[in-house]
C-alpha cells in the first residue's frame, strides 16, 4: 500500500494539465488516475503511465483515490459533478461563482456529510487566496476598508465577450488596476472609488475580413456590463501577433486593507499576486488544499468545507512541531 | 449573563494598553479586568470602568474571564506566566523569541492540556501573520524561495543597543530594507542576498555631555550580532529632536514567495505591512486571536496552538454563512 496521497484528476482541460503539473512538485501526492468525459484514449497525460478512465464510471475506482479535484468549469460542470462526486470522494474544487457559492455549499454539503466525505470548494485565488486576507484583514484591522484589485490579466469572459462582436475574428482582453487608484489606498487614504476608477481595460483585436474597425470599436466599448462602465482601449493586430504576444495567461491582483488602530494610528496589510499563469497557479492552490481536504476526512472533519475552515498548517507537507521550529 | 466574550489583560505595558484599545473595535467582546504586577492603583486604564487586580490573585477570577490575553515580554514573562496561566485560562501570548518556540510550546502545552484550556502562543505579525504566508507560499509554491524584509521600523532591541553604548545619551534605531533587493525578489530572479544586502540600519543619537561622536560611531557600526554585518547609517540630533520625531513606533516588511509553477511558470506572491503602530497592530492581531481561542475551547480543541492551527474563519465576528456569502 501507498503511503502517497492518491490524488485523482476529474476533467482535464488547462485546470486538469496544471494539476498534473502541480502534483510532480510535491512528493507526498500521487497522481493515480485521471478522468474524462472525452474518449479516454484521446487524453494525453504529461505522464503517459497515469491510466484515463471515462467519468461515467469512476465510481468504481472509490476504493484506489483518496482525494478527488475536480477540475470542470463552474457553469455548467460542477453543480452537476460537485454534488454528485462527493458522494463517493473526499473532493476539491474551484467553484468561483461567486453569487450561487451558498447554494452550491448546501447541495455539495448535504451530499458529503451524507457520505462522510469532506468537500472543500471555491478553491484557488479569488475566490480562495484573496478571500483568506478580506477575512484577515477585516478580523485585525475592525475599522478600516478593504479594496481589491484585479491585473494585470488576462480576463477568459471578457475575452469570450470580444470574441463574440461580429466582424471580430479574434481577441484577448486584459483587466488592469489603474495605478494612481492602487496607490491612494496604499497610502492609507481610504477613498470612495468607481468602478472607473479602478480598473481599466484593453482589448487587442483581429479583424474579420471587411469588418469595419470603428465600428467594431464602438460595439465593443459601449457593451454593457463588460465595458461601458470601464475606460477600455481597443487595439487591432493581425493574428500573427495574437498567436505569439497574447497566448499567456497571466494574472494577479491585490487586496489591500487600510484602517486605524483604535489610536487612530493608520495600518495598512496587503497581500498581491503577480502570476505568469493563471490557471497553473490555481492548479497549485488546489493541490496544496487537496493535502488538507485529505487530513480533514481523516480527522473526522465531513460536510463542505471553504478556506475559512482550513488551519493554514494542514497546507504543508511539513509535521507542526517543523513548522512551529522553522516557519513562526 | 454577557454574551459577549469577557477578556481579561495580563500586564498593562505598550501591549496591554493596545489590546485594550483594540478591544472597544470589536462589539462582539469586552474587556472585563486587568491584571498587573504593579500597584492597582497606580495603573490607569483608557476606560476607568474597568477594575484592575494584583496579579498574584488572578487564580480568583477564573470564573470571571474566557479568554486572557497575555501582555508580557518574551524575556522574562511569559517562559513563567505562559504554564502558569494556561492552567486556569484559555489564553493568546505574542511569544517571540523565534528560537525557544518548541520548549515554550511544550511548557504550555501541558499545562492546558491538563487544565482542558486552549493556549495559543506566538501570536502577532512576525512570528503570526507572516509566519503563515511563509507557509501559505511554500505550500503553493513548493519549488521556489521565501524572502522576509522587515522595516521601514523601528527594532526596540537595535534601539536598546544602541542606548548601551558609552556617550549615548539616548537614540532610536530603524532597520530598513534595501530596495534594489526586494525588486530582484519582486521580479522573480531569486537572488542568494547577503545579511549586507537585504537591510540596512540608520541610527538617530543624542550624546551625552562631553562624548566623542567618532567614537560613539565607531561603537556602534562596529558592535558584533547587532551592527557590524550591516551598512549602518549613525545620525547626531538633539534630545528634541528625537522626542519631537522619533517617538512613533512604526513597522512593517514583506514575505514574498517566488516560484516556478511545474512548466517553468515565474509566480509571485507578497504579502506586506505598513505599520503606524508595531505594538498597537500585534494588539489588534491579538485581540483577533482570542476570538479564535474562545471559540476552539468550546470547540473542544485544547492545548498549545499556533496561528498554523486556526481556521481563518474563527478570526471572524461573522458566521461561517455570512463569510460564505460576502467573503470568498
Amino acid at each position: 500500500m501507498s503511503s502517497k496521497i492518491r490524488v485523482g484528476i476529474a476533467g482535464y482541460g488547462n485546470l486538469g494539465r496544471g494539476v498534473e503539473l502541480a502534483l510532480s512538485q510535491n512528493a507526498d501526492m500521487e497522481l493515480v488516475a485521471v478522468f474524462t468525459r472525452r474518449d479516454p484514449t484521446a487524453v494525453n497525460l504529461f505522464n503517459q503511465q497515469v491510466p484515463v478512465y471515462d467519468l461515467a464510471q469512476i465510481e468504481q475506482h472509490r476504493a484506489a483515490i483518496d482525494v478527488l479535484i475536480l477540475c470542470g468549469g463552474s457553469k455548467n460542470d460542477l453543480p452537476e459533478q460537485g454534488p454528485l462526486l462527493a458522494q463517493w470522494f473526499t473532493t476539491v474544487d474551484s467553484f468561483d461563482t461567486h453569487a450561487r457559492i451558498p447554494e452550491y455549499y448546501a447541495a455539495v454539503d448535504a451530499s458529503a456529510q451524507a457520505a462522510k466525505t469532506t468537500a472543500l470548494i471555491a478553491v484557488g485565488w479569488d475566490p480562495g487566496l484573496f478571500s483568506l486576507n478580506r477575512v484577515f484583514g477585516e478580523a485585525v484591522l475592525p475599522q478600516g476598508e478593504t479594496y481589491t484589485f484585479w491585473g494585470k490579466g488576462l480576463s477568459q469572459g471578457h475575452s469570450d465577450a470580444v470574441r463574440r462582436v461580429p466582424g471580430v475574428k479574434g481577441g484577448v482582453q486584459y483587466t488592469l488596476p489603474i495605478d494612481a487608484a492602487v496607490q491612494r489606498v496604499r497610502d492609507g487614504e481610504q477613498p470612495t472609488l468607481s468602478t472607473r476608477e479602478k480598473h481599466r481595460r484593453q482589448c487587442f483585436v483581429v479583424l474579420a475580413e471587411g469588418a469595419d474597425a470603428e465600428q467594431v470599436r464602438q460595439a465593443i466599448v459601449t457593451m454593457p456590463d463588460y465595458f461601458a462602465d470601464y475606460d477600455t482601449e481597443v487595439n487591432f493586430i493581425d493574428a500573427d501577433t495574437l498567436a505569439r504576444d497574447h497566448a499567456a495567461m497571466p494574472h494577479g491582483g491585490f487586496v489591500i486593507r487600510s484602517g486605524q488602530s483604535a489610536a487612530g494610528t493608520q495600518q495598512v496589510v496587503e497581500y498581491s499576486l503577480a502570476l505568469g499563469s493563471n490557471p497553473e497557479f490555481t492548479s497549485s492552490v488546489l493541490v496544496a488544499y487537496a493535502r488538507a481536504a485529505f487530513r480533514l476526512q481523516r480527522m473526522g472533519q465531513y460536510g463542505a468545507k471553504t478556506v475559512f475552515d482550513v488551519a493554514p498548517g494542514l497546507l504543508s507537507a511539513r509535521s507542526a512541531a517543523e513548522l512551529r521550529k522553522d516557519y513562526l
